[in-house]
């Protein structure tokens, strides 16, 4: 994939797990609630229905503060990319006003581990900016720390 | 699929063509260039990658004005149901300011023709007026006749 400095953020990082581990922490409800927001902020529910069109809806618990969040998979390769987006709900409801769309991505790292990468895709420049400033490099750092640490208790 | 009729706008027809070939035009960039804007307009060229997230861009000629649209597909069922949108360029590249996502589907009416519904979901109630005071009915209602018309030729 061609990424675009001007829109687009991304992260890559090192697992010391398998890919195939990894992979089913990301597809799967249970597992998604603990890695998928930086602590001591929560997921207090998810929906997956892991599937072209199918819904990844969240339930988070941010300071106290309740967050709803709709989504859809665009894209899902089995055990290597996951694409999903706020842009729709699940029917191909457009959202009025989508925030980003992620692509996932997880390869063999040659040592029993798993390569990572994040990508967050925004419409323009402006909103990758306000998304670097809300903290996207920490943010989903702690997150990929917290997945490494979840899927290694699995093993 | 549930409609919302807030910000949704949809059109059904019966053709009185096969279903086989109402797909094959739909999804084929010659068969296109026949009947996807209403005369005089017309298609220069059009480029089909007929799988989830491919590309589907066209150029138009309206009056004379060269007008440039990029698109991908979103879900393809083959024979029955075509999702696209300006909301991405390949490569899940998010759109600044899409403007719709269109759900075409194709059904067999049971008399050797095809039961045609076009959808356009829009972001907003103010996107899908505006999309209607441009014509909706009209026009996809032309494009139908013109698919019709160019669908018996094939036959």
């Amino acid at each position: 994939m061609r990424l675009d400095p001007k829109t687009d953020l991304t992260l890559t990082r090192t697992i010391d797990a398998p890919r195939a581990v990894i992979w089913e922490c990301w597809t799967t409800p249970e597992h998604i609630k603990n890695f998928f927001v930086p602590k001591p902020h929560r997921v207090d529910a998810c929906e997956i229905d892991l599937r072209v069109g199918g819904r990844f809806n969240m339930t988070m618990d941010v300071d106290g503060k309740k967050i709803d969040s709709e989504g859809v998979y665009l894209e899902i390769v089995d055990g290597e990319r996951l694409v999903f987006t706020d842009t729709y709900s699940e029917g191909w409801k457009p959202a009025v006003d989508p925030f980003m769309t992620a692509i996932i991505e997880f390869a063999d790292n040659g040592d029993g581990g798993t390569t990572y990468t994040a990508t967050a895709r925004h419409r323009s420049p402006e909103a990758r900016q306000s998304h670097e400033d809300m903290g996207f490099h920490d943010g989903w750092g702690i997150v990929a720390t917290q997945l490494e640490e979840y899927a290694r208790s699995l093993e």
